[in-house]
């Protein structure tokens, strides 16, 4: 498999008003003239970011985010915001980034048309993206995760006809260590609506696809207890997929602030933790072997410390631990072998 | 890629006397007939794995090692020995197995003579091994691992004529959170010792072959002080190399039991016990993103939890740590950075 190349990030003291190369901006140089894409898919996730970010600070109580700024000198950057060790949450990690970069020229998926014998250059892409895990202390207060991105790619050089491609993908998925229903319906019910505002058939389709996507194949269990997913998503208007990328984002609040602020003071024993430690560590082979970003980013040369912040602050593996039949950890490990349906 | 597939394991309650095919194990059914390569390789793991468990047991004075005995239908299986939660011993493992699995034929390396039009057919192959992971729990305690199987495959089956193909690997290397110069150096130099008694060209070539090898990419960084490590080798005589296996099995306990003997009552710190876990984060790292014998085993359906066993207990993962300039934590560091020499 041939490799995409990025450059080496540079440490940035401020946050730029934008990451993009001023050609990305707007159509054309005219104030008034619409912003692309790339520029408005760019200021959702840095508003996402920010209210997130803001949210949790304000359920934790106690810890505060610490920023990384970075750029690289071809164009791109981001923007890593962890906390770490607070009140309620254990890790939390959000970041925002943009990369323009090239790829092998068989990535872009169009047909080549004709009998060109030219062979095809290399491909320049853009990716910009919000991803975030947040691990909690307590263990009965579930992890979540979420992802919005959006790439393109150029036309290949030697075909200057040929239409740019853009594609959007993410996701929105909840982790406990143990099942409170009402938690998780509240959850499914959220992405459920954000889904229903836009396609009758996208909740039951990327519900489908979550519980598909974050399988654990050597185990034949799922890391969680889903909520949506999907990839490569390009065959609905472009205006409507960005509308519906950007109430993903805005749904993330309300699904998860709520169970949190339910569950962040429940009493638990030692035993509580060390089911939720293991849980974690499943996280991590989930997110080691076969998470695409995660395995993408780690080939790619991309920020390993924003890409890992993903990992727990601890995780467990003891040797062929099994919960008793019917237990509260038994119930778990059971949805996530046989994933259900919520709402 | 094309897939391996090995049979489901069947749990035994007792250990058989071999886990080989009938036909593997002497060259003719007399019984004066010298034993195959396969049927003494099995023999000197099995005594390998008694010899190891008994020392780490004797020097743990607490733990005692679980077992678990498997095999498959088709012939094969194997010997899971965990002690977990020791007196010295956070997590060790000791496994040894024996494999009939057939691969894709591509894996037959030597050149396919003439123009045959013959699609070859799926290639038989035997592999046998013994793998360990010793984990402590003082941070001042190296964690080692271990690792010794000798492979075989059949002809391919439109290839009647052509030889079957070998090969030895394995290796020896240590894992410490802090470095004592004199441990490291004695390590190093047993398995000097046991390499000289071969071939001069060992212990240089399979030193930096095992610096080369256990290289985290995404960091830069090995996840340990190195040892040594061999793959694929079958340039040298096949008994020769089935006596190095032998010698390096036995060193062992040599290399590394003394090493705890001095180190395993050492006073720590939380901050000594906090840097341990985050160089266990490592080595889940490694294991989980490159090692071979992990993501070949997790591909191929072998028994999860003989493979997993490598994991630590425990691990941890804090944002962007980075020890102070000149502290004995950059010290390791460094040292795993810049590979040392130590004899």
């Amino acid at each position: 498999r041939a490799t995409v190349v990025i450059e080496k990030e540079t440490p940035e003291n401020e946050r730029p008003e934008t990451f993009l190369r001023s050609a990305d901006e707007s159509h054309s140089s005219a104030a008034e003239s619409p912003s692309t894409v790339r520029a408005r898919f760019e200021r959702m996730i840095r508003e996402a970011q920010d209210e997130v970010c803001a949210a949790i600070e304000a359920e934790d109580g106690i810890g505060k985010f610490r920023e990384d700024v970075w750029s690289r000198p071809g164009g791109g950057g981001g923007i890593s915001r962890v906390l770490q060790d607070g009140g309620v949450w254990e890790k939390a990690g959000v970041n925002v980034s943009v990369v323009y970069g090239v790829m092998p020229p068989e990535a872009y998926r169009a047909a080549k048309g004709g009998d060109s014998v030219e062979k095809p250059g290399p491909l320049p892409f853009f990716a910009a993206g919000i991803s975030s895990v947040l691990h909690p202390k307590n263990p009965f207060a579930p992890t979540l995760h979420f992802n919005y991105r959006y790439f393109e790619t150029d036309a290949p050089r030697d075909l200057p006809g040929a239409p740019k491609q853009w594609w959007f993908g993410g996701g929105t998925d909840l982790t406990p260590a143990y099942i409170f229903e009402e938690d998780v319906k509240h959850f499914h019910q959220v992405q459920k609506q954000a889904c229903d505002k836009f396609d009758p058939s996208f909740y039951p389709k990327f519900k489908k696809w979550c519980d598909d996507y974050f399988l654990i194949k050597h185990r034949g269990e799922r890391r969680g207890l889903g909520g949506i997913f999907f990839d490569d998503l390009n065959d609905f208007d472009q205006e409507l997929l960005l509308a519906f990328a950007t109430e993903c984002a805005k749904s993330v609040v309300p699904a998860y602030v709520p169970i949190i602020n339910r569950r962040k003071e429940t009493p638990f024993t030692e035993q509580n933790k060390a089911w939720q430690q293991l849980r974690r560590g499943r996280y991590v082979e989930f997110n080691l072997v076969y998470d695409r970003g995660t395995t993408f980013g780690l080939k790619t040369g991309g920020r390993i410390e924003s890409i890992l912040v993903s990992l727990p602050l601890t995780a467990r593996w003891e040797y062929d631990q099994k919960p008793e039949e019917g237990s509260e950890e038994w119930k778990l490990l059971d949805a996530c072998i046989n994933p259900k349906e919520w709402v």
